[in-house]
């Protein structure tokens, strides 16, 4: 593929390799983050998505035979600054009542890139007539965002119990 | 406000250095994206969302203004990242058929950065009893989410250009 000219097809299977590198260290970072969580649903929470992702992996593996190509990584610069961010408030924060609102922050900040790079991907599938694999970024699309409303619901649960907490 | 503990109000303080520190480097990135951009439209999409930034960027010191805090930004890793792969594509795909896509794709990772920043702090300002603030970061994530559903729709005009480029 390294040789092609830079059409559409090597955009997606470049883009492909960037979210699978993504999803990778992001389920190197979500134990951290359940482990970090005081609010134990937004641990459960953490550890449901991890199960999720695993599945997500899996699905861009099928993604990535259907074009023919190996199952590969490239290095996503976006997803490591975005995890950094969540690392620091972890530090920032531990032992703080907010821990919990800045993990809620730090993690919908990964689904929306999520979301922005299914969205993308599922549309070029369509375009190249991946019609296949169009089907397995939509279902990834939609399950990140049911986590993404997940994690806004719990949002407000748990920035309200932090708020009473400080008002103590 | 660096010797309070490390409450909601420390972390929606840190967030908005966060975010206005972002919209900074948003502010240089929209013009090269317009520049590097092939398509009219999008030239055009880029330079109304810079025009939009700037007027997001005032609304940001007027809430700095609100907590009595002078608007300065803290370096954002997560943007730095995403503008990065941007560039990324700018450089690797210029003068390809599927540059536009690849312009898109960066330009919607930074709207939806952008909505789960504006999400957050606006759901902490209503639980912070920052009422008058809540409303203008409300403003400015209406603006985010308006500004991704017109990128949405020229990505579907634009990839289908290109597609047809490729084919001829």
């Amino acid at each position: 593929m390294a040789k092609q000219p830079k059409t559409l097809d090597a955009l997606f299977h470049d883009t492909l390799k960037d979210i699978y590198y993504a999803e990778k260290k992001i389920l190197i970072a979500l134990p951290k983050m359940a482990k970090a969580a005081q609010n134990e649903e937004l641990a459960a929470a953490f550890e449901k998505h991890k199960t999720e992702t695993q599945g997500q992996v899996e699905r861009l593996e099928q993604v990535f035979e259907l074009i023919d190509a190996k199952p590969q990584g490239k290095k996503c610069d976006a997803i490591e600054g975005i995890l950094d961010e969540g690392q620091q408030i972890m530090k920032e924060y531990k032992g703080s009542p907010a821990l919990d609102a800045g993990l809620l922050s730090a993690a919908q900040a990964v689904e929306h890139y999520e979301i922005s790079r299914y969205g993308t991907l599922r549309t070029w599938a369509e375009e190249i007539g991946l019609d296949r694999a169009a089907e397995l970024l939509q279902q990834t699309l939609d399950q990140e965002e049911a986590t993404d409303r997940a994690l806004t619901a719990l949002a407000e649960t748990v920035v309200n119990q932090e708020a009473q907490r400080q008002a103590a």
